[in-house]
């Protein structure tokens, strides 16, 4: 049975929201909410009276100072964001999520990103599929407490659809371990100057996160890729002392 | 082509819900609101703020003073409500009940009943069918605008057009490009004596060309990653002569 998903509100704006966003949550069965740099700070008094008895998943919230930090124990991160030209990651809708989630074997997240801007690039770049809703394209006007709805009710409504995965492959390394393999990347290529001139690193370090998430490499493979990292920096073997 | 239902709020309390609810249609294509004895009358000046731009579904919103009147021409009518035991109507799910109006020759309604109390069993009477949300058991707290964004997701989804969009994402890379990068980090890596002992070396070489396949890279991310080999191999940028 798949571990239900956690949602992360990506630096919330108003306390309302983040209540609301409880209430959305609890009808349907999901109970893990984090928060990344909640802007006017956690706890949010305004929070609980828009929980309307959802208080529960409030009290229980885990903050986080970076999205980073608040998914590194995943295994499958969605970034919900509108549809945009170019993007390079799977997107899917919330149904397809939740069956992806269903048969994933670890911890799944779901970012939402503040209220008034939605997810940055860097926070986008953080995911393996972009979660869109197919809403009117004339009129896009979801609220984040609806947002989450949708994503709930589709978690809720696949249950008992569950369907075994089709393959013995191993499920995508924890974030943490992706994170240690991009820093490794990240760190050798600064040293040669990849990333110069400045104006362009931050493209380039996006560039190279996104090509290293892309793949979903399994614990193994990750190790396998540290491992020619560590080849590739050091002497040849065998003339190591 | 089926019409699209109408979203009949039966003795709807707050002028703000009905915004709320006429912004949770138009989300999702539906424009047919119907109003069945407003407690503070019609129109209500806190409806258009709360509709954040479906402000034309309100002013075509048609007023009626009782329920029956308000479903007259409807073929199908569906009444929200929880489940109650020694329901002697069918019950349906959001997603069922869209199916049937998709299928249905004529007008359909969803009911939606007074936020503080819902319908009252006049007019599930009028309904053939129930439609329930099936939500948390110990937790059930959808508020009208919640309840008529689940419905209107619903009716979205099961529309043909409705596809779960597709990527943009380039297809993967031609194989050729794909041995270019296998070989070229084959050489660096056998430069380092990455595949010696000899006896290895295959086993090696096969882990290597699985994680490097396994992603199925486009076009440009296999250049990336040349791009990255060449970085490293070669002494740092603006050093070079």
């Amino acid at each position: 049975m798949a571990e239900q998903p956690a949602i992360v509100l990506v630096r919330p704006q108003l306390g309302e929201n983040i209540g609301k966003a409880a209430r959305a949550m609890l009808n349907f069965g999901l109970t893990e909410m984090r928060l990344v740099a909640p802007r006017d700070g956690w706890p949010n008094p305004s929070a609980g009276p828009a929980a309307a008895g959802a208080d529960r998943i409030l009290a229980e919230a885990k903050l986080f100072d970076t999205t980073a930090e608040a998914v590194a124990d995943c295994v499958e991160v969605f970034a919900t964001t509108v549809r945009k030209r170019g993007d390079t990651k799977p997107v899917v809708g919330p149904e397809e999520a939740a069956s992806a989630i269903r048969v994933s074997s670890g911890k799944s997240a779901i970012l939402f990103g503040p209220e008034r801007s939605g997810l940055d690039a860097a926070d986008v770049s953080l995911a393996r599929s972009i979660l869109t809703v197919p809403i009117n394209p004339e009129f896009g006007s979801l609220n984040l407490a609806q947002a989450v709805i949708l994503c709930a009710y589709e978690w809720s409504r696949s249950e008992g659809m569950v369907q075994p995965p089709k393959t013995d492959a191993l499920p995508p390394a924890p974030q943490s371990e992706l994170e240690g393999l991009i820093a490794h990347a990240e760190r050798m290529l600064a040293a040669k100057n990849y990333f110069l001139p400045e104006e362009r690193a931050e493209a380039s370090k996006r560039t190279l996160r996104n090509v290293l998430t892309s793949p979903g490499w399994n614990h193994l493979e990750v190790r396998t890729m540290r491992g020619i990292l560590s080849t590739l920096e050091n002497p040849p073997r065998g003339e190591r002392r």
